[in-house]
């Protein structure tokens, strides 16, 4: 098979072939009265419109919007864009195409971190953990959601909001928490846990699809208490956990947004508690800058005001790093 | 034994006897460098400084502050004030001074309502429930905690902030319920079941002792959170309960406040919670202009400003109701 | 004459006629440089766009934007969207299309109840309040404003935005007041006056036109001030009417928004005006969440977070209610 | 009759007569058993405690607390502090002590400037209106009402809280906006006319006594809307008045506190709407700040950050000018 | 050469020619297959579309993005709005269009007043200034920085944002001083240099090209510490200049915004600095209104809500003045 | 000479000695009329209720109230609080009572960290910065202030508000900026300047007297802007400094506090100013909450909610560490 060309390097005039997702279809007339395809494609390099104008009934029971599709087609342009005109077109899944090169990674953003080797430093941080309830706690949870774990973002649309975000945000966060909970004299076992289990409930709370989205739970419960909840069922299980710690460790994942109004039914009440929220908010606003920067499309030095700061970031004498 | 003789009922010259909460109790000298104890009273209808000034080391054992007393002394005028020289001081207790007619109800506020009467009107309420499931778990809650429910109050400082202030307010918002579920055409028995469990976790927040104050969990986890354990752990002994109405129950309690700032970690996502929610705060609302209007000591018609509502409240031109 | 069909029924193909509102008109040329009519039509069942290719200049001549229009026309498709091409039209008034079944409860939404049936149940409640002042104003503004009443909305944007909409919004408000009033002991014709009254400026605030739209007095006093200002005119007339009612009166009005920042220049200051406040704040939030439900076009359980409560509203698993 | 001496001026050691506002009087027993009346005065200069020792009966029924006294006594000095031992003591009027120097001037914070020149200047500024109908309300209201605008405070306890600060505030606005109505190309005599009628509302909102409070008017409705009462009722009588000028003077009134959250039920919508607004505003902060100086006992250059602009403000090298 | 027409001038099958800026370009394809230059140009009286059909190549060297051109076409009508058809095009410049009429004022909204009689009233203004140093450091930076300020803008996008709004809004401040700080008992001379100098780090702030934008100074640092440096560099060259004066001229510039949340690091704390804020305020706000009032386009005699007020503005019986 | 006595470790009966700070001292007459002086003493420990019945006028003239004093006397107890009977005292400086053991640091509170440790380790990761213009501008200013970087407080009455706070708190950012910056994959040594000059200018906001107050350049100026012309002064006398570089840093100094709200004049801009102000923000709180925790002094397991946190805090179930 060809090489597969991401959409960032479509030419005009050229023949490619690729993954891509299938962010919306519609079948629409020409003026002359003949149906055609009307489609948007995206993988992690950009977004293409595309065409399907031949055998366009046959093309278009083969996929639906939302799904990953394998595509061969020529790219041409249209009021100065690119625009794909699709020759063959198939939904894709690892089952068919993984052989041909096919991985979700493709189409969607994803962390620049590889996650296995992400996988690794966890499992190395908690195996130093000497607390033995906490460590169990923490072991037999990412244990048992291992496979999730690895590719879940850490939000739908916010810091690290892209495929295996949330190992990324939750190492990070433990490799400071390595360094500043002894800094400040605290349980650095009690630190680490929280840092560990904070935002576990997000496996729930979002559906890591393709397309990140609100499951049930997370629009009814919210991943504060659904997390907590986690937690407490495996605690549940782990003999003479004691009473105060288990309590400590609810109250580390209730608080740890910080402020009522960011949804946290509590705020912070020791330092422990306080620790793990100024760690997750600080990595979280770096995440969130980086991000600002690297989307931002406007001329010169400067972003414009409309991300998340509202204020004007520099991007460098020679653009973004 | 004499008849009891209120606070508020103190004349310049009666010696007196009755049950009140001490509420501070500090050992002093005199300029002469005597020993004395500077003692604060209380109870439902007001507060008096008193004094002792023989026998002050065997009086100063006999009870400490916090507790509530037997007392038989002789009231005096000080500065324009009443203050009782105590003769004769003992803790209280129902156990040893029931007989004498000790009722905790004496020294601290309390419901204008019968404790046992709103209790048969929720019985009662909870008995018309139609949906099995909702029936079962709201009547096995509050038969588990009947004793507790008669005497708690419904917040530490707010609202209905006297004993028996939790059944009065569940009621108020019942009765309410009844009206207005109906009215827009909702699921009646979920929005009652929310009324009735909405606040169920401040059984647990709050301790019910003679002065209210937050407990470890209270502190910790709070009782939204606190109330929603309470009632999941008994749903999961009840067969059968259906899915979808435990995530609506449970976010009615998580959403009962209505704003994040006000510790809820949702807000109201369908018109059943929202109709708790709003049923909750009218109740509040409408309890506590009745409390700033009837605490207030300021001359005139109207109250100062110093209440939660930040203005001046009309007490009448004949004053308070 | 052949039955109306509303645009929620077009089907492609069909060829129709009906009454809708002209919400947009633009004379336009083709490529090929021939006049044509571009518009927009609206019911109160949806929108469509439709086109005038024939006799465009005595078409055009027949009918503003803005005004109701009798129409007879085919329904075609246009890039996945109904389109209608107009065969005829003509400006819709009820006294000439009338018996054709004209009705402007047609084109505009309007409330689920009959505005008669509830006029008649105001008229009732009315009839019931026993002091005679309060009862002679209420009594004298409903029947001198009767027709306006029986289809003004309650608001231009926000709850019960729609024809007869007032009147639902007070009858709301009186059942709950009828229930609630007692409940609190409170001056029940004071409270049931104060419902019944306090949005009475927006009569001339809003013009019920097709479109609503703020008045001139609306901008300048706002219907705050404007109702005040009518209640006393007719309590001026009223031979007797107490001193310390009419402030009353007055405060309820002034206050009844609840809120500075919501335009209320004064915060309720007694029982019965925060009971009002309570009672519109919960029956507008009880309308306006059943709105965001009905309005939402997203796919799934949930409705996007656009709406005014800016949080994903449940519409329950088989869709809204 | 010796001359009367300020609280400012006491000496330990003088023999003083004068008149001061009794704030305080309560009856009090020494530690030997023996009545006296404790008391606190006030004039526009300071504050003192006193005490009657002697006749303590017979005087007690000459005075009450709130009312301005005549009194001879002899200052000493107690802890640190004056303390006047008053040795003759009688209620104070116009009309019994008018002719030994008596005015009420004397005994409350008073406008530096004197009201009957204020008052000449607003007349010949009121005579400079060209536009008749606006010319004839403002007249005939400040006609009406010449007395008690002479003396009234511009409020209970913000800008202008003294005697005659109504007109001083008033006076001051009225020379800025005939500089920069001319110069914003505005309507100058309808900006002139907002700016001597916007805080009309105040005469009746406020009682003028020795302690300003407000009046149940004033709770009840507020200075903005009775204001606009009592210019309505006069333009009702002026024949012809153009109703566009109404309405426009109407708005003044009600959008000059300029934001909803100062309870202003509409925000300025017309340039000389605003301008009234911005001046009023502008003389007010003007003022506060220079009291807030002027009232600042604390230590070295600046003042303390409890004052309303919450920061610490320079009072010069050399103190406060 | 004919004389040159405005945008607002343009009539249906006229030729014309004039001064535009070129604020889009965009080379595209006709559905044909074609290039074609797809423009927007405008003037300081509105904006139009213009295409470019032939010499598409040669046409497109000669003009960016962003520059001001020199432009002959033909006005025809395209879906309702003028559309121009561009016949020769070429970059403007002062130096080779000059003699033809080209200014930038032509192109770019102005201030109605005459930047030079603007200035000549400012030289008198500091002319009046008596205190010698003060004097010497305003005129000393006026003087240096007199190209930039008779055409300097006062802000990007808000008040006087337009081609010499600096210079109006200093001499309006400048003329209201005038009058208040003598008024209020204040040193005028120092409000005088803050008004003049408050402003004044926008010069180095702002670039004044024809689309004004953030400098990267203006990013880093922003106007206000630019102001401050530039002020002190100047005072440091000026011999015996007062410390206490250069530290209220100092704490003037830091505080002229009035609040932290504005970008002030202080808040005014001494009159004249609180009247330089006044002042600004007062000005700018006005300022806006005016501005609000002349660019709504919706109908009637009300703006729409999206302005900077949030509120409808009354446009007057016979629209905007 | 005998041993020094700390405040905290006072016992009835006892006669002591030992070094202290006055912070309050009257005259004052005794009810028989005799002359005493009332004084307050603070040291690190504690504070305590003094009195000098003796040699009254004599002892007035040895020190003044916020001295600090050598202090002979015995301790007394007075309404269940210990008081001082003063029978000498001098007032104390290192140069005459050094030799006795005063020190400045025994009478206000300290660091727990020596600071000459931490001056060592400041000068040992300036001694690391690699870029030699920035670790010029450092050297050069740690160099130049380092007697009063040894002392200063960090803030007036927030985080590290004691002796040497400042230094505390900027090796506490310097070693977490060590970790994150690397981490991050930021220029190392602008975050490491960033952190060492960001509160550089609190040197000349603060008087580090005994009593932590505002200068006049703090209350004028502010730290913040202090600080930059701190900086900037340095750099101008460093040859070839890079312009690019200069403004980060300036940049960095203005935008450390984060939000516009509290005083910095910009908001962070890129990654390095954010790190910077992030780690400013964790340490600040960390401090804080350390502080609440120790400083409070009520009973049980938890804090009240009078602190900065405003919520119960967790004294731990044996009381603070």
């Amino acid at each position: 098979m060809k090489s597969i060309t991401k959409i960032s390097s479509f030419k005009e005039g050229a023949s490619i072939q690729g993954f891509y997702l299938c962010v919306e279809k519609h079948l629409r007339h020409t003026r002359a009265g003949d149906l055609y395809l009307d489609v948007i494609l995206r993988d992690n390099s950009g977004t293409v419109h595309a065409k399907v104008w031949d055998k366009v009934d046959e093309m278009n029971d083969k996929f639906f919007s939302g799904e990953p599709v394998a595509v061969k087609g020529n790219v041409e342009t249209f009021q100065d864009r690119h625009q794909l005109v699709i020759k063959k077109i198939n939904k894709a899944s690892v089952q068919h195409y993984g052989r041909y090169g096919y991985d979700p990674a493709l189409i969607v953003p994803v962390s620049p971190y590889d996650p296995q080797k992400m996988w690794k430093k966890l499992v190395s941080i908690i195996g130093k953990m000497k607390d033995a309830h906490l460590k169990k706690v923490v072991s037999t949870i990412y244990r048992e959601n291992k496979d999730q774990l690895l590719i879940h973002p850490a939000s739908v649309s916010m810091h690290h909001n892209y495929r295996s975000g949330f190992l990324e945000h939750v190492l990070s966060m433990a490799k400071i928490a390595d360094t500043l909970a002894p800094f400040y004299k605290l349980n650095k076992d009690l630190v680490m846990a929280g840092v560990l289990l904070h935002d576990i409930g997000k496996l729930k709370e979002i559906s890591s699809e393709l397309e990140a989205d609100y499951t049930d739970d997370g629009n009814f419960i919210g991943h504060i208490v659904i997390g907590r909840d986690m937690v407490n069922d495996v605690i549940k299980k782990i003999k003479g956990f004691p009473k105060d710690l288990q309590k400590k460790l609810d109250h580390i994942i209730l608080s740890h947004q910080g402020r009522y109004e960011w949804q946290s039914p509590k705020q912070p009440a020791f330092e422990e508690a306080l620790l793990v929220h100024l760690i997750d908010n600080l990595d979280a606003k770096m995440n969130l800058m980086k991000l600002a920067i690297e989307e931002d499309h406007s001329d010169g030095h400067w972003t414009d005001r409309k991300n998340i700061f509202r204020t004007a970031l520099y991007k460098g004498a020679d653009g973004p790093k």
